[in-house]
């Protein structure tokens, strides 16, 4: 990865002089829309418009070819079509332009053709040093510099979202709804078949650019988890970053990889990835905006208990559910405070948190003096507020007056009610806490309208404020983790790679379990105590050795699934239990193979550990609930390796079943430090031996407080 | 339960005749709009203002009091001064008025004295037969006479969506915003305080309400969870009903109490409830509204295969993902099918489903010719359409093109690319078949507004389109549900009273583990075999008796947890171990106590089933997943007793862990009709023997296929 002040995007973003070729003068193409966006937005530096036959295009003198223009132009964007676009791009970058923006479709997307050109592409931008974005993509707007490339208009000032998507649909076309919905860009990017500049450089570049607050990302497919992960970590720590994924179903993925060509991937690797990343994952569009939006305005939340504040019982208890289910608490108000409320609400409301005034005509107590009051007091330290509503609800009913108040006009009725936003508007910087507020009306309302305009976030339902809410408390999860602190990864073991070598040799597709267990003890992975037999006085003199009970179990290669096949023999107590079981085994398996005479690890907790090679992820480490549950319960998380001490521990707490492994019903709490230490080591061992495809430690028994691999499995790749 | 033709609703929704008492002229008074509105929304009946000084309100003759008025109102309501009501209730109980609406707040909420008002109310209703809703209610609506009167105007040809609300905003602040989202109500009521009607009458009646065709609850607590199932059973086989519930937090609680008096109960027992009714949760408001409204206007989905069309392919993974995971399939089309899609697509577009068109201004393909196709196909179910937009992506891209278009307005501008919507618009009905759609504009656009005034809903997001799908989906599941056919409670066992009286009389809080079982096995529930014995020589012989190997416990209704104080001896296989363990038993109890010699249960699953009162909901039946994992998996469900065998035997799917229990991992299936058996009489004992509070029969062992209970405790009521 390229060190940060070379990102590419920083060029991009800002240029000073950019030139559109393809872009003409008929309003019906979209290229057209979108250098109009370029000259109608606002774009302060010079535009130089590149088209075969018009002499002006808006008004600007139009040029006919790269060659002719006054100076090579910053950045240059295509929206003819792709056969052209090879030959073009080599023009500028003969004369040195550094910087392209590809929109045009039918590269890689539509098969093996566009494919070809797509490498024509990137080959003319290696040999000039140009860097792109595309191709089919939507280009990108910064609403800073103002620089708008998209379809759709920039409109307001500009914003402290900074985006970037792998659906072109996200950046343009959501514009107007944004608008409605009172959130801003700083800037976005559009990112198509990611030829050349990727997510990951926009993340890069997002991460370090100062007019972005907050970061959100559409995601179908990542070619590099690995990198992604290396630069967001670097990032979330100081400035929150959430992500859509949605490819994860065969759908999904085939929805993805028709359209942008795309790596989609199972959604468990994604998901621990972005656990594994600090990344706020969430479910919906609507959310990737509007949680990025909380996150980029408000205040950082500090604790977790909220106030809850409304003009009816509904919304407010939906809202402290909502809070409460997603983990923050919504403490009863002390008396005073009580008390302090009580004199601005009518008998009849409730002012114990849930704070209820009932409905009311009158904003002041709502909107000023009663969020002044919860905020000083020290109680809590966030507030969602439902209810806040005014010229929209006065709107709505005026129909309904007019008999009464005469034919005046409902803005003019509205406005009779109007107050001064100067105080409501300000709390939230006073106190350095956020705030977040709901009601059923728009921004045909002068609350809404007004608090959108000054940053403070306005939903339209009470659940979506509680769960902006629980993003800004996500968020504080995220920054409360230690930081990342990479383990040196280990000496490969000489012994290990002899075993893994030979069993390559032999043609095995998998070591077979004492040999999988000689490769984990060689990197001090804690494995059941065991020595492998070939008869059954041997047996027999190992079983004594070891201690009773004693477990054998037919060993070899062949022999993956040995439950239910008698080849198991559990709680032997005696040698001549042993020998008789030796005997059994053998029979079992047909054939004269070798047992393996195990201690028998006794505990009630079973857990279960592996590594899987994933393309474009490398090693994932896999912890989860093992034994019997293992596939009922599919109770269990992935991550990247190498893994950190802390991410290894993280693992423990995000399975459901984590309280299994503290203190619990009597038993003691696991040791942890050897629990993370094994996770920690399968992850190196997957990065040590890439001819490990898989490993499976299955179950993990907790032995008293200390895990010990009872049973595993190595697989080994296939050439 | 009154039965259906004498639910109080059918009068009070229809009245001919309306009197309010309190409403005057004053525009600012809540009850002045309210009164306006059944004047200004068309009610077709006779309205009557009660005023003790205006002449005339709104235009209309006032009257003094009841006892001037021409004719008994078919309904009257309320919203003067609370002290006001009751006298005035009981002039209008003396002309003969059988239904009222009292909006006035200050009752019960209000504490002590307001609870004493609210029973003077009830007591004045009852004597004059007057059946009402409210007090502190916000009315109701009934768009198909039409009579509102609620704060907001009714517009809108009538609706198809039934809502009853224990909040009024839900009713009537709301009434814009689903304007906006192109959603109507056919009734909606606030229920209040329900000192008389609830809304479990509310339920019933929209039930039977022929222009309701989906009903949505909001609900803060139910007084009889019992009668609300009865009711809801009736119900949702053939009509749709979803519910929100958010009291079961503290804070939610809290909040509810303070504002309805309702009565609040664990989340957990209202999941069960629903699940029980088929009933189908939502967990926001939005959701509540929309997911109704598809099912208020949608043909039912017949199975679960999903065709994506959009012009994006953003939008089209992220529906087929939502969809996925909520159990529909997005199965790829035939080669055929996606052949006839690709005449109508370009190139870099994408016919495999998710089928992607790719932006594009001509809105012919994506409203009609591939949707067409698709339907026809035979190969879907349902439909779900993003990015379908006309006048409002064009209104919003106006501004940029009037130096190429001409100065001609934004509305003519977009009038242009007007197209006949009659085709489109008749898809879903001539094939019978959901279709959902979403953009990222409202009614600004044509397509949007167009859709959602003929009942086809249109969503502002993909995911919400797609989530709306799967409200129909779930619906489909309830309708699929063999029909509720109770079994009738067996007998009471004399000898299972006899045990649970003696220990009342005893003054035990608990029955040892021994009686325990004996209740359980008098009533037919597996138990493991045992016997008590009172000497090391009488357990070694019961020992002998039951067969090897044995468990041994200590018993007395003093020791519920055993675990872990030396009480229990596993495994034991000779009398000499079994007379050993005796004495340690005896020794670690400290005292001279019974010990119960079990027949040792082997096998690898373990669940747990129970029995809980809980106020208002009376017996309630749990199942989960047992042992160890019981606490730290919390992975269980409730239902309310008496259960049928259909409910019993959904209980054991619903858990996470259900996989466990069919045959699993060379396990054999689990008896199911057993393990359903013993769910239901466990919920039977808890009818049958209102002394008991809570039985628990944790483990159940699956032994082979066989569920026995291993061990159990049965408390009982504290008087």
């Amino acid at each position: 990865m390229e060190n940060s002040s070379s990102n590419p995007l920083f060029e991009l973003m800002e240029p000073k002089t950019i030139a559109t070729v393809g872009a003409g003068n008929n309003p019906m193409k979209m290229g057209a829309i979108q250098a109009l966006s370029i000259v109608k937005d606002g774009f302060p530096g010079k535009y130089y418009p590149i088209h075969p036959t018009e002499k002006e295009v808006f008004g600007y003198k139009a040029y006919s070819s790269a060659f002719d223009l006054p100076e090579a132009p910053d950045l240059v964007m295509f929206v003819l079509p792709a056969p052209l676009v090879v030959q073009i791009l080599e023009d500028f970058g003969k004369i040195g332009t550094k910087r392209a923006i590809v929109i045009t479709a039918g590269f890689r997307e539509t098969g093996p053709q566009g494919q070809e050109l797509e490498e024509k592409l990137k080959e003319v931008a290696r040999r000039y040093d140009i860097r792109f974005l595309g191709p089919n993509c939507m280009g990108m707007l910064n609403s800073h510099l103002p620089l708008n490339v998209t379809v759709a208009p920039l409109t307001g000032p500009p914003g402290l979202l900074g985006m970037a998507s792998q659906s072109g649909t996200y950046i343009t076309q959501t514009l107007p709804y944004l608008r409605e919905k009172g959130i801003r860009y700083s800037k976005a990017i559009s990112v198509g078949n990611e030829a050349d500049i990727d997510i990951i450089d926009c993340l890069e570049y997002l991460g370090e650019d100062q007019d972005t607050k907050a970061i959100s990302l559409y995601i179908e497919g990542l070619k590099d988890a690995g990198r992604f992960l290396e630069t967001a970590r670097r990032i979330t720590p100081h400035k929150p970053v959430l992500a859509q994924y949605v490819g994860g179903t065969d759908a999904g993925a085939r929805a993805g990889s028709s359209h942008t060509g795309a790596m989609a991937g199972p959604d468990y690797l994604y998901e621990g990835l972005f656990r594994q990343a600090g990344i706020i994952r969430v479910e919906s569009i609507e959310e990737l905006y509007s949680h990025g939006w909380v996150l980029a305005t408000q205040p950082r939340l500090k604790g977790k208990r909220l106030a809850v504040l409304t003009n009816s019982g509904g919304p407010g208890t939906a809202m402290a559910n909502t809070c409460n289910d997603g983990g923050m608490e919504v403490p009863a108000f002390s008396q005073e405070l009580q008390a302090e409320i009580k004199k601005h609400i009518p008998p009849h409301g409730s002012a114990g948190n849930p704070v209820d005034l009932t409905f009311h005509m009158d904003s002041e107590a709502i909107s000023t003096t009663i969020p002044d009051l919860i905020l000083k007091s020290g109680e809590v330290d966030g507030l969602v507020v439902h209810g806040l509503m005014s010229s929209g609800f006065l709107k709505a009913v005026y129909p309904h007056l007019t008999d009464l108040v005469g034919d005046i006009g409902a803005e003019n009725f509205a406005a009779q009610f109007a107050r001064d936003m100067e105080k409501p508007l300000s709390l939230p910087e006073k106190y350095g806490l956020p705030m977040i507020f709901s009601s059923f009306f728009g921004r045909e309302d002068n609350f809404t309208a007004a608090y959108q305009d000054h940053n403070i976030p306005f939903f339209d339902g009470p659940e979506k404020a509680a769960c902006g809410m629980l993003a800004l408390h996500r968020y504080n999860q995220v920054r409360k983790r230690p930081a990342f602190a990479p383990s040196e990864l280990p000496p490969q073991s000489e012994q290990a790679a002899q075993i893994i070598t030979g069993a390559r040799d032999k043609g095995w597709k998998n070591l077979d379990e004492y040999s999988s267990k000689l490769v984990l003890r060689a990197y001090g992975i804690p494995v059941s105590t065991e020595v492998l037999a070939n008869s059954a006085p041997e047996a027999a003199q190992a079983a004594d050795q070891i201690g009773y009970p004693v477990v054998l179990k037919g060993c070899s290669p062949d022999l993956v699934h040995k439950t239910g096949q008698g080849l198991i023999k559990l709680n032997l107590n005696s040698s001549e239990e042993v020998e008789l079981a030796y005997n059994a085994v053998l029979a079992s398996a047909g054939q004269d193979i070798p047992v393996l005479v195990s201690k028998m690890v006794k505990g009630e907790r079973e857990v279960m550990a592996g590594m899987i090679h994933q393309e474009g992820f490398g090693s994932c480490v896999l912890f989860g609930l093992g034994g019997i549950f293992t596939e009922a319960l599919k109770d269990n998380t992935f991550r990247l390796a190498p893994l950190c001490r802390t991410e290894a521990s993280e693992m423990i707490d995000t399975i459901k079943a984590s309280a299994l492994l503290g203190e619990y019903r009597g038993l003691p709490p696991v040791n942890r430090k050897a629990l993370s230490s094994i996770l920690q080591t399968v992850g190196d061992i997957g990065l040590l031996h890439p001819e490990i495809s898989e490993i499976d430690l299955n179950p993990i028994i907790i032995s008293g407080e200390e895990p010990v691999v009872v049973d595993s499995l190595i697989v080994l790749q296939q050439d």
